[in-house]
């Protein structure tokens, strides 16, 4: 197998939406679903521009599906080469994630009974990031005449059928080979312009046209083509918004004039030599597994194109860029399962991701002051601004009174260990990089205000003696309106504490910025003892005798469920037994006190995991339940040095796109998924963690992995992790302490 | 004043959308809204063609904006004319009434200096269902050179956003100068087809072209034009869809070839010549009063082009074909506002109209199934199946909590009276016309079924004696949840008395169709006795001392509020007190009680309506409540002899479009008022009574009324009425009693 190459052989239209997802391009700027060129029926094409949202009924705001600049059609004398019509011969459809390249062969008998191969080849430029290009070439077997190319800039798209754009302007000329397209977002009114070009080449003389459709010019390309002969069509594109651009058409048509000079091959080898250098820092040697091989790789291509490399004022959204699902809105998925592998690899980026929470903690302001609270309450779901973003009801089919209800989503109201888990990443970064810079002016101002919003969250309860947080959803968020969730109890506490822990450390090294800080936020000196007085006694479900942590209050009353009576199912144990009776059963969609338990391993000794684990985990719809789950358990799995069940979760969250699992890859990548393999290798598998003295590893590997190694950045220091399956080694490959 | 004329003298922007519903042409198979051919870009266009429905997130369904078939540019040399550039020397924007005829005058300076006179006529044909066409004559007053136009079918249409359509086919020609565009709606596949031809004319020759653009096909002709002549470009359209024609395209492209061998002036011709004897049946003459005479010619140009003339499955939407508001949806409106007029002008008409109710009576039974009541129960707003297509929630700004609410909607649920007005109006058909055939084989079932819905609807109040309905909505939508409305009750009852009556001259009449529709419909020897037993038990809040009917129970104790407090306002007194504190005040929406006494004078003699009036009508928003309100007072005041009321409420109503009085007239001409003008004329200022002998007259002009005269069709005799200061005279013109 080769691990560097997702594919489809032979081409099946039931499955194109799944594919298109798997084979989406990218680089930090937009992302591009791997839809075929010349269109498709059933074809779910999508471009996504970092921070292009516009208005959605009822989601609020979403991505807005940028100009198709994929179009290119063939046609051949009266027929247009598509797959839809005429006969396919041979189909070979494979991504290289090596050097993001997408191809597609495929041997193609038209209508008229003529023979062709034809051969498209894409990218989404690495190197230059308002470029995109595709090239195709066409063989004919046994048909000589004419084959005309019609490379267009697609404006007629929309998000399941609602338009965001208002036109704006258009042209492009036949003899300069160049088009442009320039639309408007219809609320926020952000313009993209896209540009491109086309060149042919072949024996035979080639006649350049161009036709200004309304909202699709395209340029147009007539040539001769003979048995044996190949013809080559190049577009290249462009694209700018106004969030970096000024004249957003000049720029795009700049742009164009500069790749198209540059060419082709030029263009992708700069493209491929990124990629490179990104797999030299971050990838991840897998020797003696190939379906865990190419499923890291392909977790990390993921992560990798979806990432912000220049934009410090947008994050990755849940589903990448490369699907609708969750309509571009950033979750906790991104800091707690997502940056991890960027704060290790690509730090730079990592602080990029962090930013964008600076830049939106107005919008968490706002949702604190909104509900009664103080300090920055971040988004349970967020997008352009911060602010709260989750549909508050969505529409649900119900068979039984053959009409849509409205199911209440609470987790923009009460899902609030977001807040924690922000504040968290914040901490991690800077623990892991030393970036002190970035903790003084900017991390410090969300671990502060974040500190403040527990501090004005939290009740105090007589009877107790405690602090409680009332009225919440946990990770696992099959449960509602719960009280003293362990997750957030405890994350809120570290939180209060790390704000106690960054005053000081402000006082001490920054006291001008202290100052400031202080004065801008309104703490007292009061403030730090509060949190430190709130954080000492907030309720904590832990009982000393037994080890187990409840859930949250009540937990261990509620009805068992025994998960065997549903088996084999193809669908979540929520779906079958209804939203209100789940939540009345120890039915958990998604690790809750285990996460806990992941996330702070100086805590919590393997005892008390393995406890929690036997308890939990058969509680635990990890088949059907959050795609968030499966990872985390192979994390926490081989920390216990449970390999066998390690191996088991980890395989269930490979598969997760890959093979579908769950059935709902055509909606995106499940970005949380990708992030969390990368921490059941590092923090599981290799069981590394990182101490004052640098990277330390306690491995536990499968038996059939022979070789695993990869690299960390920590405090500036690239380090080499070799493990194989009786010893190991880490070392210092480049790099000081900064 | 012209009163055969609505015209615009000098172009407001911001007045565009109202003018394009004001402007509206129609022909009972589609709408299309007065928009620019040229576009502009604040403009709304829209064709809504009758019963092409498709499904919409909120709102169920909604009739889907057709292609764009008016497109029509003019480019000079390197200009494009459009009033968004260059200089507007003169412009005036007139459609005639009479023969339904939309021109636009406009004498404008392009932006490079030169001067042309534009001058544009459209029509939707009234000969030919499927055809429209418009014309425009360019004069070039000091430039020479190129002149090119260009006629699309535009398919990049949506719906304040959602796309309802996919792509089908497409194509033309340059030299045969046709092009045709296919969609079909995207969940209920119904399949459109538009053709279009272009023809110009001017001293130079002509270059036709073709440019197959994706979704917008277009042909092209370009020509010269020299200082002092005239080009005239003609295009003429076609259109079909699968509701009528199996293969749509070849029907469009077969009725254009036909329609263009014909040429625009000869069905321009044919257009006129039906509206001529659409108006000598409907025309209403009022001298002395120019307003009202306009306002009436308004109101009944925008009836006759939104009731369908050909088919029997679609109705009237609330807000007829010229706007989104209420998408397209049949309300009460249509058969207690807008029919009658069709009843004594255009019986075949009204026919059509409550045959579709018949076709919906499936849906109503499983609106009714689905409540687990019997019988028929007609959905508050109802589209292709008569399946309840009210919203039940919708989301609405709330400033405080900066996000949207959303708003439970309940008249899908318990606005039930418009059961009660389908059957009123079935039989108030019947008793016009005489038709006993369509009562025999339609008309009877609905009231049967519909008496069977209030049979077990009600419920027996042991303690008083009566039968009750609780939990309505009535007429006055400002009160929710509220028992037995005496609008309902009163409704209810005259149902179940019909259902009495129905079945008892079936079985005299036609005892075999009796036998079947007893059979089919499960009904029982005992029901009409049962019926009988219900309705003169049913509670009626009716005082006898006081002469009073309250609402519902407890009116009398809701909070009276001093309307004299809010005014001068531009909104409802529920928008400025708020949906729940008006639902406990004495503040109507619209007449109800009134509504009740208008429908039934025969049960309710003049002292009891001025009792009722005096009390209702000051606690009533008749400015900026419904817009049903002011016409049914204008009728009402009419009938007592309060002249000066009734024209006070009259010009309040036809204020409501021609001066937007209400502020959202660019949703959709309102077509209640429309049909409540007649209304208010015929039964409130004439006072005709319909008898056993034939129409009576009991005039109540205003006092500059110098002339009132229109014709009414009775039991198959043409009424001609003439009423003049102190003087009336009816005779009947022609038709014998079929």
């Amino acid at each position: 197998m080769h691990t560097w190459i997702v594919e489809e052989a032979g081409f099946c239209p039931e499955h194109l939406q799944r594919y298109e997802t798997l084979f989406t391009l990218g680089n930090g700027y937009l992302g591009t679903r791997g839809s075929f060129e010349e269109r498709y029926p059933s074809a779910q094409p999508l471009t996504l521009i970092h921070g292009v949202y516009d208005d959605a009924p009822i989601v609020h705001t979403e991505l807005a599906n940028a100009p198709n600049w994929l179009a290119l059609e063939i046609r051949l004398r009266d027929h247009r080469f598509r797959l839809d019509q005429g006969e396919i011969l041979n189909f070979r459809w494979r991504l290289d994630l090596r050097h993001g390249l997408l191809t597609r062969q495929v041997r193609w008998r038209g209508p008229d009974g003529h023979t062709f191969d034809v051969e498209f080849e894409r990218f989404v430029s690495m190197a230059d990031p308002h470029v995109m290009a595709v090239r195709v070439q066409v063989t004919s077997a046994d048909y000589e005449g004419a084959i005309a190319f019609n490379a267009g800039l697609d404006g007629m798209v929309d998000n399941d059928g609602l338009r965001h754009w208002h036109w704006v302007d258009q042209g492009g000329t036949g003899e300069g080979r160049w088009a442009y397209l320039t639309l408007a977002t219809r609320h926020t009114h952000i313009t993209v312009a896209e540009a491109a070009s086309l060149d042919v080449v072949g024996k035979s003389a080639v006649e350049y046209g161009f036709e200004d459709c309304p909202w699709y010019p395209r340029l147009t390309a007539v040539t001769r083509i003979v048995p044996g002969d190949t013809v080559v069509a190049t577009k290249v594109t462009s694209v700018f918004t106004s969030r970096e651009a000024e004249d957003v058409t000049h720029s795009a048509l700049k742009e164009l004039q500069r790749a198209t000079g540059v060419g082709y091959t030029m263009l992708r080898e700069a493209h491929c030599a990124v990629w490179d250098a990104l797999w030299s820092r971050s990838d991840v040697i897998i020797e003696g597994d190939d379906l865990a091989q190419r499923a890291i790789r392909f977790s990390l291509f993921h992560l990798l194109i979806a990432a912000p490399r220049i934009d410090e004022r947008v994050s990755i959204p849940a589903k990448t860029l490369s699907g609708l699902g969750y309509r571009g809105h950033v979750f906790w998925d991104t800091e707690i399962f997502m940056l991890p592998f960027f704060i290790y690899t690509h730090p730079e980026t990592a602080r990029r991701m962090l930013m964008y929470r600076y830049h939106t903690l107005d919008g968490a302001r706002r949702k604190a002051a909104s509900q009664g609270y103080e300090g920055a309450m971040f988004a349970w779901e967020s997008a352009a601004t911060g602010d709260e973003t989750t549909p508050r009801w969505v529409p649900v089919w119900v068979e039984s009174s053959q009409s849509d209800e409205l199911v209440r989503i609470w987790c923009g109201d009460i899902e609030q260990h977001i807040t924690a888990d922000v504040a968290y990443a914040v901490d991690r970064y800077w623990k892991a990089t030393g970036d002190d810079e970035f903790m003084r002016d900017y991390g410090a101002e969300i671990v502060l205000e974040t500190a403040r919003f527990w501090a004005s969250r939290v009740t105090w309860c007589e009877d107790l003696g405690v602090y409680e947080i009332r009225d919440v959803i946990g990770p696992d968020e099959n449960h509602e309106h719960v009280d003293n969730n362990a997750y957030t109890n405890a994350m809120a506490r570290w939180n209060l504490r790390s704000g106690v822990a960054i005053m000081a450390w402000l006082e001490a090294r920054f006291p001008e910025r202290a100052d400031t800080l202080r004065a801008r936020l309104g703490l007292g000196p009061d403030d730090p003892l509060n949190w430190q007085h709130i954080a000492d006694r907030i309720k904590l479900n832990y009982d000393e005798a037994t080890g187990l942590i409840e859930q949250f209050d009540g937990f261990y009353t509620l009805r068992e469920v025994a998960f065997d009576m549903y088996e084999p199912r193809t669908t979540s144990l929520q779906a079958l037994l209804g939203i209100e009776e789940t939540n009345r059963c120890q039915v958990l969609k998604q690790p809750d006190v285990l996460m806990l338990l992941y996330l702070h391993p100086e805590l919590y000794p393997k005892g008390i995991v393995r406890t929690n684990w036997d308890y939990y985990t058969p509680r635990t719809d990890l088949t059907y339940g959050s795609s968030l789950g499966p990872a985390i358990q192979a994390a926490l799995a081989a920390r216990m040095d449970d390999v066998e069940q390690a191996q088991r979760y980890f395989e269930l969250a490979a598969r997760t796109d890959l093979e579908d699992a769950r059935g709902n890859t055509a909606d995106g990548i499940h970005g949380a998924t990708a992030g969390g393999l990368w921490q059941a290798v590092v923090f599981g598998f290799a069981g590394v963690r990182l101490t004052e003295q640098g990277v330390c590893v306690a491995p536990c590997l499968p038996p059939s992995w022979r070789r695993l190694a990869f690299r960390l950045i920590y405090h500036g220091r690239t380090y080499k992790v070799e493990i194989g399956p009786r010893s190991w080694d880490v070392s210092v490959v480049q790099g000081v302490r900064v």
